[in-house]
């Protein structure tokens, strides 16, 4: 298949492309740096660095024969995107090119400006070019579970019928979102449904949760295909800051009283669930949104997990309780269904003890370069 | 109060302005003319042509002694609306300032685009304005009935308690629209929802059907104080655009089967709600909804009862049906909630055949300079 993905230099979309080259599918990814320019203007540099995306794809074809097409620019550009759509004509397109952190939505008006264009004008335009260029062509979203928050009812896989005053219909799943990242989200996929219902295109919507680790099998081949590994607080998912964070010798910093439930999963099954996805595409006219995750933890059960494992290697662990910095419960239902994806085929990497020692393995190797102010900036909201 | 209009131009904005400026309110209304611009370049000139701005204002203060201050400028710009902010320190916001035509919206990506950019960014720059420089203010924002659609389900006023599973939670009632507009106005709600919850901000977010009629107690002072009157099919609201059509002896355009169910109310009944929202403001961390209606119609009502009374007038009229050129339900189930406004003091002034014949009257007058051409533009979706 000739699959296009946006946003294909990101932590995610890098490995995804790898992995769907690796499957013979041909792959054009398309970025414009915003994420490596975001960390290098607020001072969070990834662990280490890596090659830009024309090198990347030099050494993946060196290693495995394999090609990568790369275009550098920016789907807010309406042109440019579409340009891209008319020559590569994609089956499948992947969709990750949106600004993915929380914190830094919050951290002043520009942000928050840059957040809420940056991600509903790439959505707007992938719509749009789908729909003028490629009708058939299916869209893999990326959304998340924090676009439900934390409701007081069992989580659906994106759709509930509700029953009121003897009478029912079939909606979106109710969501309240706790940043206005998550928020921008949302607003996707108000978007995306108002046009697959206009317009019949196909959409697949995954509400993923946070994602952890930094091998797959195809960063395994070269160091320098490894994915960007961030462990700051603006755009460090929390397992991976955490065992840095225990790397380091700097505290777990829990927040409040640690009970946030999320789910979570390995990034090796986001790699999984993506071609699930692709392979077993959705209908013209649906709306397909799968939960994707593989387990739920307390912030707490983390913190201890990871406190354990590191213990076991040697270092020098502490957890820290910290004022929460953010507007969330800290002591919540949460009862996520997430059955879709595992109907299809998936067989999850759970967080096991393993997993968590390959990942310290993995971490150690860089301890000289952790840079400690990086991890804690005290954003608020 | 100091009550600060962004949009103050507009159908509603101008005819706002002189309502609470004549009941003793300090005004500062506040406009980039995307309205009028929009209706030049697209070839949808109103009935009539009103001054501009500050014409408006002169004319204001000889006709009643009253000072309506204007500022000509771009919401989406957020210096200077946070400067207008600081300058004025309103008590009262009061945001009109979107794109606010569904036919519009759908027009083509550019007028997409321009949809989404300019309704959102004025709104999150509304909430950051609040925040930074009247955190007190209360926000009164125009939604629309269109965000629900038509579910199968009475239509509560903005909330409604789900039972799930034998667990209960209460969410934004779900929200299903027919535009590319009417999506951005679920979206904006999705945005002061989050900043409600994360800033503790004072939001009305009023869900109003279309309006109908040209006249108020200020717009009768003076020709010149009239507010814009569209009847073309992108910005002209169905009432005005039917008494139009039957004033030219252009036939009554009903899509489809006609079945389509909303709710109206008189321009009369939009400025005393907005007064109600104004003099009743709700609490900090409140994010309060009305529907904004006073009573249903299907498009087929509306055509009959426009029908007899411009016959009674002497009119040649005929009823049209036409092949629906929009992605909509024909015929449904439609019972909305609309108590709130009346609980606050709302007494609504109906479409009466004595209403319909004012309407029609003001409308004769202007009979020579009705452009046919401007009626059907066979925009479609």
């Amino acid at each position: 298949m000739r699959i296009l993905i946006l946003g294909g230099d990101g932590y995610l979309g890098w490995p995804t492309a790898m992995y769907l080259s690796n499957r013979g599918h041909e792959i054009l990814v398309v970025d414009n740096y915003l994420r490596r320019n975001l960390c290098r203007d607020i001072d969070v540099e990834p662990l280490f660095s890596t090659p830009n995306l024309f090198e990347r794809a030099r050494v993946w074809k060196e290693k495995t024969g394999k090609e990568i097409q790369v275009k550098i620019g920016d789907c807010c550009d309406y042109s440019f995107l579409k340009q891209v759509f008319q020559e590569f004509l994609p089956d499948t397109l992947i969709h990750y090119a949106e600004q993915p952190s929380a914190p830094f939505s919050m951290l002043n008006h520009n942000a928050a400006l840059l957040t809420l264009t940056n991600n509903l004008q790439t959505t707007l335009n992938v719509a749009w070019a789908v729909k003028e260029c490629v009708p058939n062509c299916h869209i893999i979203k990326l959304g998340t579970m924090g676009e439900y928050g934390t409701p007081n009812i069992d989580i659906e896989e994106g759709w509930i019928e509700i029953e009121h005053k003897g009478r029912k219909d079939r909606f979106l799943f109710p969501r309240q979102a706790s940043s206005l990242y998550h928020t921008t989200k949302i607003q996707d996929t108000d978007l995306l449904w108002f046009y697959v219902r206009t317009w019949n295109i196909r959409v697949t919507d995954l509400m993923q949760g946070p994602v952890y680790g930094l091998s797959t099998d195809e960063t395994e081949l070269d160091d320098k295909l490894a994915t960007f590994f961030n462990y700051d607080e603006l755009f460090g998912t929390v397992v991976n800051r955490f065992i840095v964070q225990a790397v380091c010798g700097y505290p777990l910093t829990v927040y409040g009283k640690g009970g946030q439930t999320r789910g979570y999963l390995n990034i090796k099954d986001t790699l999984a669930c993506i071609e699930l996805a692709v392979i077993n595409p959705s209908k013209p006219g649906e709306m397909r949104i799968f939960n994707q995750i593989t387990e739920t933890f307390s912030v707490n059960e983390l913190a201890e997990k990871i406190f354990r494992v590191g213990k076991e290697r040697g270092h020098n662990i502490s957890i820290k309780r910290v004022e929460n910095p953010r507007v969330e419960l800290e002591e919540h239902y949460y009862n996520p269904k997430y059955t879709g994806l595992k109907k299809l085929g998936l067989k999850p990497h759970y967080l096991t003890d393993d997993v968590l020692h390959g990942i310290f393995e993995k971490v150690e190797k860089y301890k000289e370069s952790i840079n400690e102010h990086m991890i804690f900036k005290g954003i608020k909201w």
